[in-house]
């Protein structure tokens, strides 16, 4: 039976100064590395052993997988990180805290951007510190310069479809190590979660949670693995 | 001009306390760990940045090479752990440390065993606590039970051949993270050094050795990138 794990990274310094981050290539606390490594320990300790990973081109997810693994005794799985796994790009309000965002944008105008499918935030600014386009790690990808949650999901699937979903197939137990938003984008797939529903889905840091799925990859059965 | 960079895994705690290790999945210690992110400082600072890195299935050549792409700001390239990256196989004297060798086999034997080319020492015994032939890491792979550097010589360059030469002639910059004997094999290659001198030829812990290479990927040069 196909098995698929998912995990949003521990915590980050700028989840932790509410910070949007997005594409920004932050850090995981030590809070968030202690996360990691707990939700490793969890996955040795229920027998939920992942067999191949992936996880995005973003330190604080990769960091997170290699903690997770090294805690579970699996640090020797094939990892693969792709870009198309990358938390949601954010735009104009990367590096913003609540109140910069607030004083910037106006409260109503913020809540439509966090919880609207299709709007995304304006672009990032030309120039902009944030701006990640000469990044080596992005050579040959057309970096966005801001997504809304439908674009997020519509460069995931892709990496859904000719990865992950093969690698299920083919008998792997997978995890998956990402952001809260490449992550809704598989949860809204595989749990067929409507538009409306799927911006208010939180994704907890450092949560294992676990797909039982059918042979056609339809969902059976979806669970924090701490809840087990 | 392709660029071929080697670490040998940082200090591991059998290292430490001078046990034959092998194919034993042994960690890095402290010491060792801090060996591994100095070795990616010194990759920064020197602008010797790896763009795609391989590394063999043990957690301590694993975590060198996580410690020292962190360090590096390149945490994010591709990676591929392969066993024949693996270190030599002891065969029987895996755990035995100096004093315990010595004992059971006498000094001159172990010098034989050390020193020789194509003698490997004697095989695990059955039963053994250090038999990894069910361990699932190595599904698959016929585990050996004891290797002479020859062997190991013999599974290491076809992995050169598979996989890392292509991705040399492919314009990559390659870190490989390994073991002494692995290195060996490699060093052997491409420095055309023979049977009787590749096994006095020590590679020292977290020290990355660069290989600067021409078109047919022979050696133009060989150096300690701490010597630079």
């Amino acid at each position: 039976m196909p098995r698929l794990i998912l995990i949003r990274h521990g915590q980050s310094q700028w989840n932790l100064e509410n910070r949007f981050t997005g594409w920004w290539d932050v850090d995981v606390t030590e809070k968030g590395a202690a996360e990691a490594f707990a939700a490793g320990e969890l996955l040795k300790a229920k027998g939920i052993l992942p067999t191949t990973a992936f996880t995005s081109l973003q330190k604080r997810a990769i960091k997170t997988l290699h903690l997770a693994l090294e805690a579970a005794g699996r640090i020797w799985i094939p990892e693969d990180k792709d870009w198309r796994l990358n938390e949601r790009h954010y735009g104009g309000l990367t590096g913003l805290d609540k109140a910069e965002t607030a004083a910037k944008h106006g409260d109503e105008q913020v809540k439509v951007w966090r919880r609207s499918f299709d709007i995304p935030p304006p672009p990032l600014e030309a120039g902009s510190e944030f701006d990640l386009a000469s990044d080596p790690r992005y050579a040959g990808i057309a970096v966005p310069n801001t997504e809304s949650l439908k674009d997020t999901i519509a460069r995931v699937l892709p990496c859904w479809d000719e990865k992950i979903a093969p690698a299920l197939r083919a008998g792997e137990t997978v995890l998956v190590s990402a952001h809260g938003n490449s992550l809704r984008a598989l949860v809204k797939h595989l749990s067929g979660i409507s538009d409306a529903d799927i911006t208010g889905l939180e994704i907890p840091t450092g949560q294992p949670i676990v797909y039982e799925l059918d042979d056609n990859l339809a969902e059976i059965e979806r669970y924090y693995l701490s809840e087990r």
